[in-house]
């Protein structure tokens, strides 16, 4: 049994190229380590190891020359997003059977260049609740320690990216689903500014809000990936150095919420500490009035487009969903139309302020979450420290490298202004290399 | 040969309640008229009527007691939306062989109350392009007069609701796709409030313009469709009289744009008259100063969006794409971020205004056309005019009456501020009233 399956996507992109290693054989490593570890972490919703094979084959087969730049990288999907191989069951009963033969956008971008789409990840319902009882399944654990939740809703790319069963997973974010997840299973986890990849095919609950998340356990796999997705920003790219640069530290990024827990707030201090060393200058500050009704605003406006996203299920088998979508669609709240616009006409006021507020910095640094992951796994965990990201539409991405109380791992989200994406991964590079080395987490590599 | 295929849908459903018509031979009537009729207007991108007299045979044996408010309403969809049971194929010779086994939520919600699903209307290229060649096809016609255009994007429904091949169509609309063919065909198109129907399962051009749009011949059609998709005010509905209300009128919807045509300026004209000499206050207005960038800043959100949305189908087929959309992906008009950035930001700046502008008036009355459907197919007309109300996020219905000088329908929009949709229905059956008495143009009935 080989060790390829602890090959970051660009590492066995190399091995791929100099002729040492096949994507079949690769693909292979990869499902022992599943077949090893699903049981533990129950991180796949489908995986059809034979397609994979098969897939991995004709890849093989591709001429050199006629490889796309994702060539034979494995890809977990999370099982909101369709794909036309496989069903995308949501972790709704009313899905159960679902097969429809269409890949989404982002898949679709994917295969064209060259991905090995290899299985589709576990998912809270829809992506929209935080609770984490499957209908269909077993509880995805974190791989790290599988008494504790792997976060949610992308449960499972996030456990699958983690455990090196998989390279690169797909998330999606309305709140924060794709960050918290790759704070818990110590990986990085990149929410790009919102609308830059299309999220045609993916399941929909809020369209000012939801956005695909990418995981991967180093930089340069995101870096793939976002030029596959062709985002660019309007700055030239130029080497980003840690020495002489300028960070913001916002502690608490949702004003009127709960102090951060012992480990993040120690993350957060520590990361403050190794910039420092490393010549940064470190910025304390706080998010002024204008933004204090941010979170607020955000699951009002959320509650508003639920109420839309499920009105279609709710009709067609209202007994076989979660209570929390029942009180979308029915208004429990009582929400106002007024007071819904209200809140999406503030926020978008906020986005450009916010904006002008990060272009200060090279970056922000924010917690990810409240702590390490929490025990159990029918809690995925608050999002609300993710929140803010989601709603002013900014690129975010997860950096891991510090650890709680008990030993799991703690990641710390580094923000930059909308369309800044690229930037943002240049200073990730760099950041990443110094809080792995010494935030005091190590990763089995 | 009877005639049922003259009926409005709630004219239909009476005759279903009270046992005098079938729903299979209401389908009978309107694939009759369609076989009669198609050769002219060429409405269809696909219609499989072994389908459509099984699902009115299905829907004939639902007893009474279990149908559905929108029992029998037969509705033809525009091919840019997914349907479980025909191909979805917008246009585009890459979607050919398509046939996802997946309902839009538009799709679901209408079937699971009761609709008959009939076929799918023809579009324009992924409902993007106002150029009318079709790869597969023919060119759908004005059914008042085949050699002029049935409008864009959404033609064939359009086209086909005009010419009472069926009561009720479903567009989509992210400039003018769908009030600009309401006014080409003399019919009722509504453009709901943005997001206040789910958007999910219809191609993705622009998340933050994209807008179902639904037609009908009649103001009580649309009530219906919108009780359905559960749209509510926050107001209670109360009756809505001309007399002593108040309008806007407002000739030049988008500042720096040619003047309306004659047909759309003598509308404008006769319909301030009419609502005058039935006793309401007419007010002209101009848009102010803020708004002045409105269309520019639309047309640059959109070709960032076109960037994003195109991008997948661009790998995949490049070839096989307009011209236009390539450009969209290739940025051709090389927008900055920061451009793109600022137009999506000062849109959002507008709508609370425009909002306030809106709530001084009953409505607003607007052109939908420069003026009647122009000669030809190729074109499909401009949407310039529909764009702030896209833009704005309001509901808008073209309200037909009028006609231009060559005979050709001319509709008029009646816009209000954002969820007021049904209360702008409420406004619009009297102002249709009206208009349809006393505009000059007669439907064949």
């Amino acid at each position: 049994m080989t060790d390829h399956f602890r090959l970051t996507a660009t590492q066995a992109q190399s091995k791929f190229r100099d002729g040492s290693l096949t994507v079949e054989d690769y693909a292979e490593s990869l499902l022992s380590r599943i077949s090893a570890r699903d049981p533990a972490t129950h991180a796949w919703a489908y995986l059809d190891r034979e397609l994979v094979l098969a897939r991995a084959r004709e890849l093989d087969q591709t001429p050199p020359e006629k490889r796309g730049p994702l060539h034979g990288v494995a890809v977990g999907v999370k099982d909101v997003i369709l794909t036309k191989d496989m069903p995308t069951q949501h972790n709704s009963p009313i899905y159960e059977d679902d097969a429809p033969k269409l890949d989404a956008a982002s898949v679709m971008t994917l295969r064209a260049n060259g991905s090995l789409i290899f299985g589709k990840t576990t998912t809270t319902e829809f992506a929209a609740t935080s609770v984490g009882p499957s209908y269909t399944g077993p509880q995805t654990a974190n791989p790290h320690d599988p008494s504790r939740t792997a976060g949610g809703s992308s449960s499972g790319s996030g456990a699958a990216v983690g455990d090196m069963q998989v390279p690169i997973g797909l998330g999606t974010q309305t709140v924060g689903s794709t960050i918290r997840p790759g704070s818990f299973n110590g990986i990085y986890a990149m929410k790009p500014t919102w609308n830059s990849i299309s999220r045609e095919g993916q399941k929909l609950y809020s369209l000012i809000f939801d956005t695909l998340g990418l995981y991967s356990r180093d930089v340069d796999d995101l870096k793939l990936l976002l030029d596959a997705f062709q985002i660019v920003d309007d700055e030239p790219e130029e080497v980003f150095q840690i020495e002489g640069s300028k960070f913001a530290l916002l502690t608490l990024p949702t004003p009127e919420w709960p102090e951060p827990g012992t480990g993040t707030a120690a993350a957060l201090e520590k990361g403050a500490e190794i910039l420092r060393a490393y010549g940064a200058e470190v910025e304390e500050i706080t998010l002024g009035e204008e933004f204090k009704q941010m979170y607020k605003y955000h699951l009002e406006v959320l509650s508003g487009d639920g109420r839309v996203a499920f009105l279609p299920d709710y009709y067609v088998a209202k007994e076989k969903m979660h209570h929390s979508l029942i009180d979308h669609v029915e208004n429990k709240e009582k929400y106002t139309r007024k007071s819904q616009i209200r809140a999406f006409d503030e926020l978008a006021a906020m986005r450009p302020k916010m904006d002008a507020l990060a272009d200060k910095y090279a970056a922000v640094i924010a917690p990810s979450a409240l702590d390490e992951a929490p025990v159990g796994h029918s809690n995925t965990g608050s999002a609300a420290f993710c929140g803010p990201w989601t709603a002013m539409h900014m690129p975010v991405v997860n950096v891991p490298g510090f650890q709680g109380e008990n030993g799991l791992p703690i990641g710390l989200s580094v923000v930059s202004s909308r369309y800044r994406d690229q930037h943002l991964l240049r200073v990730c590079k760099k950041v990443g290399e110094i809080f792995e080395a010494e935030g005091g987490w190590e990763r089995d590599k």
